[in-house]
């Protein structure tokens, strides 16, 4: 179901800075609901291919004057960037009544626009979509249907931009789950970050050791499939929550050393236990 | 396309013991293209259900005499168990053409059949299919179609043997390679019994955060789907690889630690650097 521009709350301009796999992808459905879209990127192709696609219906390039008066700003840039963007984009902001990120970590941005004295309007995001590829070609239509969206509202929050914000993400058919920011790049590092990392450390060990990708089964290719996703995305990303994920990481090395202790010693009830005890988490157990 | 059980050198009857994921994704394959399947399983469920669906010919319990005078006698047993039940079955298999199993570890196996005399006619097979499913009602035909299988023949090996084996996983759709057993299993041990590992352990590693399974999104499922494997199965690999293993999951560990090093020390330049070496070798450049 396509909700239409007129519906209650639904953003008649939007502003998207960033246009990658996830901030493309939602700059073309507020496009394809009748939402006007400017939008930016660092990538000078990715804004003529948006504007060459027609989902934009303009540039909205720095010193972003294009951003004043829509109803709702989204930052889609490494969270790194963010910060330092909404400071530039701040002095445009004083009538839009929503503004947003995409970012995988939540603190810096919702702290950073606190200062900036943007918490009213300001509601952290981030939808669990997206997948190892990046950039405006990989961006499409229903990247958001049935994916998780934290929203990370504080007491500074309004309930206006929190309204528009979950509003937003509903008619996209994600599902809206709040959390505070703490508590999600907690939770994140752990059921997020954790696996990207493990994922591109599998695939850095086996490039090493001369394995090359068509030698693995399904198997293989599913635990190194994150390998892939964008170096500078996720850097941003281990950089901004290595105080929660650098511990997650040394308790995924903890484990390893256990199973390979396991197998060091040939005991064959601890490593059936360790194997064991994984397969009922997976299977919820 | 099914290949008829008149074709050159198709088997007219076989034995599989070990009616689990592959041992029964085989047997209805045979069964399929005509040829009498007999067998057996641990477990009676899985061999009432075998002869119930019509794949099996008829149950061979121990001592096995129903393996005399077949074309074929597959082992699909834990790779621990392999070497001893072929010790078991070498007094039946005086007549049998080819005698194989489907191990994800092959020097263990070959060994003992050499040992057993049984040399000339033995091919170790590991088909890289399957999935993180077990048992006799997750077997399916198909499962082998576009795989690869490994024969790892040795100087030993017969010509006819080696040709029985090539042509019988040919006609399932696979793609047959070759290796030395030893190379075999130093290869997988990077290629298939790390990932397995890696995603046992990273499953174990969320679970002890009290991250559950409905936390992930698509990167994180993906990422712990091996998890879900037998622990009966990967315990057995594990033990029987152990040597090679183990240094291949040490190297998992130290590229973790790098990691996590670069984002205890806010290393933006080293972080980028790993990221994009693994995504280099995903992308297979």
């Amino acid at each position: 179901m396509i909700a239409r521009a007129s519906d209650a709350g639904w953003p008649r301009s939007a502003a998207v800075i960033g246009l990658g796999l996830v901030g493309g992808s939602l700059a073309r459905e507020l496009a394809a609901r009748g939402t006007r879209v400017v939008g930016w990127d660092a990538s000078a192709c990715a804004v003529h291919a948006a504007l060459g696609d027609g989902v934009l219906a303009g540039a909205a390039p720095p010193p972003f004057h294009a951003v004043e008066g829509v109803d709702v700003v989204v930052l889609a840039v490494p969270v790194t960037a963010a910060p330092g963007l909404l400071e530039q984009l701040a002095p445009r902001l004083a009538r839009v009544p929503l503004v947003t990120d995409v970012g995988s970590t939540k603190r810096a941005v919702v702290a950073a626009a606190e200062r900036l004295g943007l918490g009213e309007r300001f509601v952290g995001a981030h939808p669990m979509a997206g997948d190892h590829r990046a950039g405006w070609a990989a961006s499409r239509l229903a990247l958001f249907a049935g994916a998780r969206v934290h929203l990370t509202p504080t007491p500074r929050t309004g309930a206006d931009a929190l309204a528009r914000a979950e509003a937003l993400w509903s008619a996209l058919g994600a599902e809206v789950a709040r959390a505070d920011p703490m508590e999600h790049d907690r939770r994140l590092a752990w059921a997020s970050h954790l696996p990207h990392t493990a994922a591109a450390a599998l695939g850095l060990t086996m490039a090493c050791a001369g394995t090359t990708p068509d030698e693995l089964g399904p198997g293989g290719r599913d635990a190194t499939r994150l390998a892939a996703s964008d170096p500078d995305l996720w850097t941003a990303v281990a950089l901004e929550n290595a105080d929660l994920l650098a511990p997650a990481v040394a308790e995924l090395e903890r484990h390893l050393r256990e199973w390979r202790e396991a197998m060091e010693r040939g005991d064959a009830r601890a490593l059936r236990e360790l194997f064991a005890r994984s397969r009922a988490w997976k299977a919820g157990a």
